[in-house]
């Protein structure tokens, strides 16, 4: 949401064209959130979710770990003032020269999904430890992952295995029930699932330690979400559960949930018009779309609250679109967005929830328009 | 697809990473096709689909015109060498500061479609000319575009109409059949439309003398496509039809037809896996994917020829997919893509079509990866 902080640092710096600006308090509250809520798991802040130079050393500087895709995100993370033993390099794929590039920097931490990854991880960083992510079928997530990451349980089993044999330490197992979970209990199942991949690894005398149970930690958008406090009790009683008094050690990786209200996008609105003089609803076009950082709206899958000046006038529906010539970019047109009626060329808009996956996924110069700009605060 | 000189260029150059190499000789190519198929329309190409300073200084000097969609596509076209006088302002949703900014680099051809924006055009390019776009229903395009620019004919009126109030040269009109359009009769309703518009503002004074015919010429992925021959005969002959013995100025902006097939990205595979002994397709990773250039594979939408040192070998279908830990980052996977069963780790891919729509569009820092690097040739 828009903090003082943001609303006086626009009214002062009044910067012009499009721009993130990210509240650092908000950054810091949200972590001493999770903190709380799960006092006995490590924080594995994902990187891909906001990068910024800014929001990585405060973190490192409150102790986080960091969840890093890339060589390029490990090095962010080491500028920032995180040691390697604070780095888990978290993308099951990967290039083996990358992984070597990662080892040389001193990671020794690496998510895999399959043999062929551990066997590149084995070459690249011999002795590493490595945990395998299962999949999970992301129920209860605004946005359910596709299978594109990890493996059945059974598979995990022959993985971590596998990479015993080459001379790894096989860690532990990962998954990741969903970004934007809703459902607290969404964990359980996953945990489940661990549990068994400890236990047929125990039966084989290879004994696990960790269990990386990502992100999917919600942004408030326009409904409200579950508190960090009511994840931490169901997560603690599903351990419980499902590990009785040998709860191994854990890691969550939030993203979104970290940065995501943390930050608020500044647009203008460019034009306002009509296809017909029939038709229903306006269309409002906005300076920033789908690809100067708003992607997320790919299937109009986040709703983001939108703030105006006008907002005590009369609200009607409208289709919400960007202002590049590809005819994709349309923000909300299935479900038509509602917007003060007296909205105007040259208003100012706020953009809510922003913080997380916006400056990163900007197109590069597509129409000619400059990636998205990004204040922290 | 890939040509002599951009096979030789990769063996020769050897550069890491994805990238895309264009050659410029299919460029000029597709430049003098256009021009033998349409000789009386005058082309202006579509910047956006690829914006490379060596594209635009060749198309710069062989004639062509440039259709822009934002300031800094203006400056680029006339840092490749066009007149102010070869450029329009495509965008139909243009801030004011920017027209004026068009205005002051002494571009005078504006895209309108709504009365709003015509006020902004009057205040800030007086005297300027005018189009008015009109919707199109899209017909026969792979890609047909959503209701985002463009009005109705009987709207159109009443902008041009408007237009010439203010004191703006009201100059034609203009649409966009789609993109990859294979439907060569696709333009015979839009000029029906376009010739309304012309009568009908004959029979209020207002002499219009301009039809912006848009791009949507297809490039060939794995279907065979219409020559630009059979769109130029198809289109004259539906001029005439609408048009009679009074057929107007006519432009056209190919886009994707002018670089689409001049251009091919080489990617690596990063990993081929499965995600259960049970599953019947294997899971192959590039290192390249919806974020690092490929948005148009979006939806499966565009779906590109690949090209492997394997493809003599037995090909089974696979679920295709980006490097970055998005699970949206998927290419193919409601239609696998089939590809050689001895396709592996390292391999070198050629995703041919690409020159279109790639460079642009990729992300400016997803996940830590950079943004697609680009050679022209």
């Amino acid at each position: 949401m828009a903090t003082q902080r943001i609303i006086d640092f626009l009214a002062t710096r009044r910067p012009t064209g499009p721009c993130l600006v990210v509240d650092l308090d908000v950054v810091e509250e949200n972590y001493q959130s999770f903190r709380r809520a799960l006092p006995d798991s490590a924080i594995y802040y994902a990187v891909k979710a906001n990068p910024a130079p800014e929001i990585l050393r405060l973190l490192a500087s409150l102790g986080s770990n960091f969840d890093c895709a890339s060589v390029a995100e490990i090095e962010m993370a080491l500028n920032a003032g995180a040691t390697p033993s604070r780095i888990s390099y978290g993308n099951t794929i990967k290039k083996e020269r990358d992984i070597a590039c990662a080892h040389a920097l001193g990671v020794s931490l690496f998510a895999v999904d399959c043999v062929e990854e551990v066997e590149k991880v084995a070459r690249a960083a011999p002795g590493a430890r490595v945990f395998c992510r299962v999949l999970t079928d992301g129920a209860g997530a605004e946005w359910p992952l596709s299978r594109k990451f990890g493996c059945v349980p059974a598979m995990a089993v022959d993985v971590l295995t596998h990479a015993h044999a080459l001379g790894l330490t096989a860690t532990g197992v990962s998954f990741h029930v969903g970004s934007q979970q809703c459902d607290t209990e969404a964990w359980d199942g996953a945990l489940a699932d661990a549990a068994f991949v400890f236990n047929t690894l125990a039966e084989r005398g290879i004994t696990l330690t960790l269990v990386n149970m990502g992100g999917g930690f919600p942004t408030r958008y326009l409904k409200d979400v579950p508190t960090a406090q009511a994840y931490g009790r169901s997560i603690f009683a599903a351990l419980r559960r499902h590990f009785g008094n040998r709860i191994p050690e854990t890691i969550i990786e939030p993203g979104r949930g970290m940065v995501g209200d943390a930050g608020v996008i500044k647009a203008e609105v460019v034009l306002v018009s009509k296809k017909s003089v029939e038709d229903a609803n306006r269309w409002v076009f906005l300076d920033i779309g789908k690809f100067g950082g708003l992607a997320e709206t790919m299937d109009e899958a986040i709703r983001y609250p939108i703030v105006t000046a006008r907002d005590e006038d009369r609200k009607e529906p409208c289709v919400l679109a960007g202002p590049t010539c590809d005819s994709a970019d349309v923000l909300y047109e299935k479900t038509p967005y509602p917007l003060p009626i007296s909205l105007t060329v040259g208003d100012e808009v706020l953009i809510e929830g922003t913080g997380a996956y916006t400056t990163t996924y900007s197109a590069v110069a597509f129409n000619g328009f400059e990636p998205l700009r990004s204040y922290v605060i």
